[in-house]
């Protein structure tokens, strides 16, 4: 058994990491971290982690075997200079603070695409977890890269309202989201630019990505499609993508057309491909908590434990 | 007065006519007309009726000044084929079958996007209502065939459930339209002709429409975002649009992002321009039921009879 | 042409009466009254009114015929104190401050639920508007206390997100609300003493209401159901349920069952009553923006001006 | 490890079934029977299902260990009686057919509400599980039949659209049922029987239950509120409750107010009870395709084969 200890487990990642951990053979959770809410058990917070996990979140740090940071974007980095972490514990950032910029103290922190980067993670000390909309719209087009043939991308994708987070803030009110669709950072999401450093990695053209985010009026789950222009037939396409997920446990790719609800509450990501003359969409739908941040986050965390890499991630669908 | 029939008045945008023309000031419904329902009350199929048109279907066919054809989609050449209409009546098809093709008989169907054919419908005695998601994209886009710069547009937009009309299928099912999103007729959806028809007026070059539509997990309203390739300035594309929109009550160019809610239960377009690199994204947003079939509709009658544009359509949004 | 000034124009309630007055044939905004947004337009925050309403909220106040109060409940009262009002003003308070008092400063109140008071209203000076859940149960339970059978009455009502104000809440964040059921304030809803004191004006024994109220994952509406004991025959308790609605354009009582969204976007009220053995059932439905609140403050409105009581109010039900 | 099949495992009971036995540690699923979808996979049906279980669905009978029954309602008989069962083959059917008449062929089908006849299903063959809204409702007040002080209840719930099946009906179009509210079987629904046999045993007065369901505009949940007269202190009454389920591990007395969504994909329900004057209100939630079908029939199976109670059902609440 390792020990796991979670900064910031008040928040929408770090709790479901509990949810996630809870179950987990391989782990204890040794202690939930959160400087507000020091004090309070998980469970008043999440009544739906009562008799799941009744621990009380501390503000102390005790030692552990692998820690998850599930603190707000930016705040890692503060948060590992002030609190100095043994250098053989495995450290797992949810955050985007070591996505771009991949070395910090003495620690290189590996993009944890799982899907593209299993093999050096096998030996990380450090993950960068990817975030939500870049793993969706990732897992999309990887396969393309390898054919050199990505250009423009021109992409919209749509994301649940706990994508927002758990502040409260008018966007995520009740009276304003329902029944509402809306754009919000158009061409300048934050993600761009990690996609992109993936996507340039084995394609010789430079690319341009074109991302539209959307707010939906649902609370889980990222469907993105993306438009490119491609030569290749389809049937030769489809094949590339099994090709490139044949060892990916949680990736399928579907002849038929997909919905999101199809992976919500499961880590995995379904991509359907279609093809009219020379323009090629491919959809991507995931569940933004769980592929998207902390069941990716776990799913690397097996890797590095050299654990079968679904353990604790067997999730019954909700399906309905 | 001028006397109105509706057929298939027991459809969605049939009855929504009802709910728009039970108030407006100048017509009167003389008959609805429904082969399936003859002899129900309407509102015994749509109780919020209840009080406010208390007519009983009909399959008898009266003569009267202005016949809407609400029909499934091309049925309307049928239906006149067997049910001849004198030629100074106004017909207004909110059908597919004249947009594309627009002389029958001896009717030449004007396309009804008022905005862009005001000029013409103000004589016309036959209308080609545009589809809903072909006029959302539309008046994203007019303005800028006057550029000649439009070449490859990309555009994904969403659609509640109303835009499936009123049969059970399993894609307006419940249990599987909550929270769920998911794409339909890729790239090949009937409406990119129509579009193109319009587009294609005023642009020299021949344009390219991708066009990627999902279904989204809300009743009513359409949402857009187009993103194209286009040297202007922000300001002056902007201004563009107003100029375009100057004559047009319910076009609003807004300098703040726009969200679906803000348009749904009237007959008004808001369009939001924004502008990165060399990349523009227009978004849209209207009522699919509204400004996307039953309103616009209403809209044209408005004009062809001479009488305020906005007559009838002065409606309490639902904003909430 | 009458006058009028809204005090917390930019509340929900507040907004709500300017989509409903800005289309008011008898009546023109002469101001919008908003201490915390003054200086911004009202639509800037509610772009729904965009070319509807394009007015300054102000913190000044003008002369008017007509006052309406949206302020917080019990806020009502100060602010007449500091900002005295002309007696031959109307003033038509959309809080909670009056309904049980109803004398303040010299006026006196009269409580508005249209149907029971409309006499005393036609020369009103001052009007105590009723809350959203007192107006659905009262609605539903009026005609029974003419027959003084009323005792024990078992209530759950539902009502939408907009009946918790437009503040950030925790139970009002979408990531909570969507798909989501809980009670509040369970016996102890401070709409009980208002409809008691209306059901025992005409009731020999003293009533007993045993209200529970649910939070709904929609925006707008209430659905309440009553049961109660009750020997009458279901043919002669609805037989007395016409009778006593004869009059009320905006009451129907319904034969077949009714659903919440029928309503929705108007001021009407449904109701529907069902019997089994000794025991009967009255649904209700309204939408709480309208019937439970700005729209029967102009229904009030309309019957102390003596203008026809559905002026102003003919509005398109959302249906969908 | 013990061989299962399911009757009937192209409905919703049935697919959830396969959703939770497919990660079970001691069962293996061995057919998947289905007369109307025979030949297909289960996943083409629910793409949810897809790498979870890919088998394909037969009407071909095979022996099994445990055979689930998940046929529509009154059809059980039917099929037991066409396709004769050996009797050492334990039979859980979650259809309606044996909760009131428990004797069929050499069967006697035991009442599968684990938490009150847990030691009957210990040696159970047979075994008829309760309804979603009886399950709910009996857990909400079970406690109390101890104190023979249950009399008159009055009860109203209200459930997701998975409670009416996968069956395309108007009233679970999504056009219709979004936003929307709607009581139906008033006091005539077919679990009040089902509670009231439960309720009846340890009680000595006649109770009569009277029972308002109505339509939530959600897929999954329960929420019920029982309004009971009840003379006993409150702390007195949560003691009670606490010891009547001190053993039961998916029932939660909760002190704070509960949420449907706290129980959502997990087979707990959740209890919260208040008291005012000398009534009390028993709030109950669950999700009733687990804890109030599928989730229960597993735990029942559990109990016979001796396995610890929640295998199989550790599931990761949805949460948000």
């Amino acid at each position: 058994m390792k020990s796991v200890g979670i900064i910031g487990a008040n928040g929408y990642t770090g709790s479901e990491l509990v949810r996630l951990l809870a179950f987990h053979p391989e782990v204890e959770l040794q202690f939930l971290y959160s400087r507000s809410n020091a004090g309070m058990k998980i469970s008043e917070i999440y009544p739906d982690l009562i008799s799941l996990c009744e621990m009380t979140l501390t503000n102390q740090i005790q030692e552990v075997d692998i820690l998850f940071l599930c603190l707000p974007h930016q705040e890692s980095r503060n948060w590992l200079t002030e609190n100095p972490v043994k250098e053989d514990v495995l450290v797992i950032d949810l955050g985007n603070d070591f996505r771009l910029e991949n070395n910090f103290q003495d620690r290189n922190f590996i993009y944890g695409l799982t899907e593209l980067f299993k093999n050096e993670l096998k030996s990380a000390k450090s993950i960068a977890n990817p975030g939500c909309f870049a793993t969706a719209i990732q897992l999309a087009l990887l396969p393309l890269t390898k054919e050199k043939l990505l250009k423009d991308i021109y992409t919209t994708g749509i994301t649940g309202s706990t994508g927002a987070g758990q502040s409260l803030q008018s966007t995520t009110h009740f009276s304003w989201r329902n029944d509402n669709i809306s754009a919000y950072k158009t061409l300048t999401h934050q993600h761009v630019d990690e996609v992109l450093k993936s996507l340039n990695l084995s394609n010789e053209k430079e690319i341009e990505l074109h991302f539209v985010p959307w707010r939906g009026d649902f609370v889980r789950g990222i469907f993105t499609s993306s438009i490119i222009k491609c030569d290749l037939d389809l049937n030769e396409i489809q094949k590339k993508y099994c090709d490139f997920y044949k060892d990916a446990p949680f990736v399928t790719i579907s002849e038929k057309p997909i919905d999101m609800k199809q992976v919500i509450n499961t880590n995995r990501c379904a991509i359907h491909i279609e093809k009219n003359n020379e323009t090629i969409v491919v959809h991507s739908a995931i569940d933004n908590l769980l592929k998207g941040a902390s069941g990716q986050a776990v799913q690397n965390m097996n890797i590095v434990m050299d654990w079968a890499e679904n353990t604790g991630l067997q999730l019954k669908p909700i399906a309905f």
